[in-house]
């Protein structure tokens, strides 16, 4: 199992509180050794950072820890690897492009018979169940809507959809976003938390980390957090229940 | 214009000595302050790190100046734009899937009329000529070759045709990789050169560095590298003419 962290905000919003607590499972607090990855999106672009280590001991992640990158889409994601080795075409998040935007994808899970998903449009690198399955996905999304349809939300319904197909197939909690909504599906653990005005402090679990959000943001910032587990021990969380899904536009649930 | 840089070697090597001297022109020995990016290729997977700031007070820079991340193909890209704005997504090098690869690709240069490239399968996701001139290029790849053919040198020489086509429009010097192949084609600025046992010293003209290659190698090491000017004073440069192209394989010109 691996463990998933996602941002939907309406401003561009650091990640490096709720990332610092994160990393600390990728090896330290708990057994996700085998990489980890970050994509961040910034207008229509995003920027991934990964590495096959790790996170507890990755340069690259401290920088990431450290240097406050603001975006209203993240996803992330640390590997503790069953299906396929561990190495970099194998390390979450995958982005592929579909009628112009990039779309990024993060999987906690395990799927069985999965090399009977067929896809004709996008193939994958590497040889995880995980980015397989994301081909799977955008094959039939690009099938239904051959272009890009002016109702994105309708994109991630039907999405949700397709992953009900895949739980079927083992455990499959995903993140999936182009950068202006945030896919929550969860098969068995997924939470998630928004944060507005009034804001207050919160204190990581897995990290001797307190944030005063207060001082942080602007009373107008709504900022929604989603991880496998609660990061914080002094919030109240939502459970995301077996076989639902929650979509998120720029901060607020849709 | 931008400058270009690339790496071809049999064994993985890192970057960082060049690197350095590229970083130097993007703001400071250049004027080339409109982003960066480098992207490194381990086994199947890449890894793109890129900014829309400035390369010489890049935060993200300093670190894969620092970091000696082992490649045997690398390319890289800093920009001084003219068509399409300073972004994320108008930021060089680019990367598609095709045939479950991934394929990278940055341009120097400046195209007219280049709105007329229709693509199909891929779609720019910025507004820059040169993603748009590399999406029209995997689309004529893909056409050509549905399935991936055992023969990749072949595809790059169809590219390196291609080429010759948006030359036409304007300047054109790219470099394009599958991780195991590097294309250099010239329209103008592009020169390579390849390092091998026994080595010697070498001297950045951008930066006061000056490495001993034989303190950092094997004697079995082949290690090209391509650029849009020579990097250091004190070795012969190879200069491609214009409408030549130089197709490497792990280090050697093939």
């Amino acid at each position: 199992m691996c463990e998933l962290l996602g941002m939907s905000a309406n401003v561009p919003t650091d990640i490096c509180f709720s990332f610092s607590g994160l990393l600390e499972r990728g090896g330290n607090t708990g057994p996700h050794k085998d990489g980890w990855g970050i994509t961040f999106y910034e207008g229509k672009g995003c920027r991934t950072f990964k590495d096959p280590e790790p996170s507890c001991r990755s340069e690259i992640a401290k920088l990431v820890k450290a240097y406050p990158i603001k975006s209203v889409s993240v996803i992330s994601h640390i590997r503790q690897g069953n299906r396929g080795r561990t190495c970099l075409e194998n390390t979450h998040p995958f982005t592929r492009e579909l009628w112009g935007r990039e779309i990024s994808y993060a999987h906690n899970g395990q799927l069985s018979n999965y090399k009977d998903l067929k896809t004709e449009y996008y193939k994958p690198v590497g040889n995880t169940d995980s980015e397989l399955a994301f081909c799977w996905l955008l094959d039939n999304i690009r099938q239904k809507y051959p272009k890009k349809p002016s109702n994105m939300a309708s994109v991630f319904r039907y999405a949700a959809k397709l992953a009900d197909q895949l739980r079927e197939k083992g455990v499959f909690n995903m993140l999936l976003t182009d950068g202006v909504f945030v896919l929550a599906y969860c098969s068995n653990n997924l939470h998630w938390i928004t944060r507005r005005a009034p804001f207050g402090k919160a204190t990581l679990i897995d990290a001797d980390m307190v944030v005063d959000f207060q001082k942080e943001t602007t009373p107008n910032d709504i900022v929604t957090v989603i991880a496998t587990r609660p990061l914080t021990n002094d919030e109240q969380w939502n459970k995301i229940e077996p076989g639902e899904s929650v979509l998120f536009k720029l901060g607020e649930k849709v």
